[in-house]
């Protein structure tokens, strides 16, 4: 393999794929990079065997190839490189590529290119697309509540739930739980559930541009989201997300309106001095005021916010952290909270919007 | 103690001196920020016992007093307020202090005031000034040549070696050495030498604003930093310094003028393919070219620049991150170095300029 190409360009695509290096994978060609020529383009692609990222870009191919480089040198030394024409040459007897650059060059060793996973596009079954941004939203908007327990590998997961031209989106760790909906144009008609995993859906944020429209494609046991030169290949998670609509309470017996912000910083001030561990508040609602309040052996903080109030009274408590991470990403001025009662699970979501909300488990309250 | 004060005067003041905080400190007091009250302004005093800063802030004192407060949490929650006065009331019989805003009040547990360490202020036998961004220059241009072995406590602090108006500034850890002079305005005749602690330096470079002007005052043990509203003050190392002049060579037989810039980036990238633990890389100078080269398992770089060479050629060798350390902080477009042979220290220095130089002891070459 021999191309001639501009830092910049091969730079774009290093970074780019090296998101997927795996550098601690027992198999070690997976810190690798594999370069690929294809008439005048070259492709590049990284997998740990979980995720896979390849991206394409335009060079003067001298002659076609293939060689595989490890990431981190490859990704550091193109970082470094002054803005000038590169040449990488690879010589498949010792396995190196060669990289020219003014007056300089670097060897970098390699790795035997036939030991490289194959990384087959997927055939599709499903197909849909969806505005970048939106989908930037989205993941924003419930991957915080993805769990992390490696043995309920569904949790770790995001639910899509396709039902004709509505998508939903479900993630929960049991303790909370955040939902989404949207509308899909040129779709199919289908009803069909994914489970992604939340470190998939983590990098295509990150690499993701918001003006790009993604192509989804769906398989049995994979996804590929596809734009402009660059696709994303995972496995999906199996087994069976739970049932999370009879978690969701349909009524409540106090809804309360408020500012976003003003909620959110009195949670940040109220979380620094509840307790360490278990770092609970305590929410109490009443006469169209709502009062932030939590104590440890630190001290204790006591916040009143003015808030537009239906229904009775009521005290709740709730982990501060999960809270924070809903007001976070919700993104609307105003939020409203509906109550059922001080056991029962909490609603959160936008002012005037139907298509979000996050249910947050209360915190049972201690005597004090 | 009872004052009326507002959020971003209080928070600049809290986040200045919480960087003396000692958290792991045996002595938890030393985790904690005193507030003093002083007509209309308040002290705010922070030391881990080798360092104090002290800075006062105007604020309305509606009852004199003193509290001390826990850095960790003083410190969040005021940064996290809203922008809105702040009332601060300390309940002597408690230890506690109460941060009232808006409708909301917080309350924090404090330690007793009496167990903070006195920190009084030096009585000087010695004062110069500085403007703030040349002393923030000549700490930037020698710290990153100190030691950091706690058995040689010496070589963990910085040279000033002050002789009437001549102040000459060094750091070394036995490998590397960086010498900076500066004429002194409006200082006394004397010749003294002080060690000061890196640590001390580094704090105070972060602090001080560039366009101030810094009053030092140097006692038997202990130096002050002043600035507007604000005190540093730092014990001395004791001890004496090597004798850095002797190892300073006189003469040179290959001087070699060229880009820092394009040293630089070439040390940078060939440090990437340098063996990890000991990263060394090769210079070559003849026939007007520089030839930058390292080789490891990994790879090998080779990288030619362009030089204005006078005298012999040479090859010598040099740990690429003490070479990057200079070029980085040197300040001009162009560097001189200046080399008498393959193992006797290589000198880099600016082009035009006598008042900065850096020692670089080389490498023994092994066999390729």
């Amino acid at each position: 393999m021999k191309i001639l190409t501009r830092k910049e360009i091969l730079n774009n695509a290093i970074q780019l794929v090296q998101r997927a290096v795996s550098i601690k994978n027992p198999l070690p060609i997976l810190a690798g990079i594999k370069f690929e020529t294809r008439e005048n383009q070259v492709l590049l692609t990284a997998t740990d065997l979980d995720i896979g990222i390849r991206c394409s870009f335009p060079a003067e191919v001298i002659m076609q190839g293939t060689t595989v480089l490890p990431a981190r040198y490859i990704c550091e030394l193109v970082k470094k490189l002054p803005d000038l024409p590169v040449i990488i040459e690879s010589d498949p007897a010792s396995g190196s590529a060669t990289v020219q650059y003014g007056q300089s060059e670097t060897r970098i060793n390699g790795y035997p290119p036939e030991e490289f996973p194959e990384l087959p596009l997927p055939e599709g079954i499903y197909n849909f697309t969806l505005p970048g941004e939106l989908l930037k939203e989205i993941i924003r908007q419930v991957i915080f509540a993805t769990g992390t327990d490696e043995n309920r590998p569904v949790f770790m997961g995001v639910l899509f739930e396709i039902n004709g031209n509505e998508l939903q989106v479900v993630a929960t760790d049991t303790y909370r739980l955040a939902w989404r909906r949207v509308i899909l144009e040129n779709c199919g008609e289908t009803a069909i559930n994914l489970i992604i995993p939340g470190k998939t859906l983590n990098e295509l944020s990150r690499i993701i541009g918001s003006n790009e429209q993604i192509e989804v494609t769906v398989t049995k046991n994979q996804i590929l989201f596809v734009y402009g030169n660059v696709w994303l290949i995972s496995r999906l998670i199996e087994g069976s997300f739970p049932k999370y609509k009879q978690v969701i309470p349909q009524n409540h017996i106090l809804r309360a309106r408020l500012k976003t912000r003003e909620l959110l910083d009195a949670t940040e001030r109220a979380s620094l001095l509840a307790r360490e561990k278990s770092p609970v508040i305590k929410l109490t609602i009443g006469e169209n005021k709502l009062v932030v309040s939590a104590y440890s052996e630190a001290g204790r903080v006591h916040e009143e916010l003015d808030v537009y109030q239906e229904g009775e009274a009521l005290q709740i408590a709730f982990n501060a952290h999960y809270l924070g991470d809903v007001l976070k990403v919700i993104g609307s001025e105003e939020i409203i909270i509906e109550l059922t009662g001080p056991l029962s699970p909490g609603i959160i979501k936008p002012v005037g919007d139907n298509e979000y909300l996050s249910l947050l488990l209360p915190v049972r309250l201690r005597e004090e």
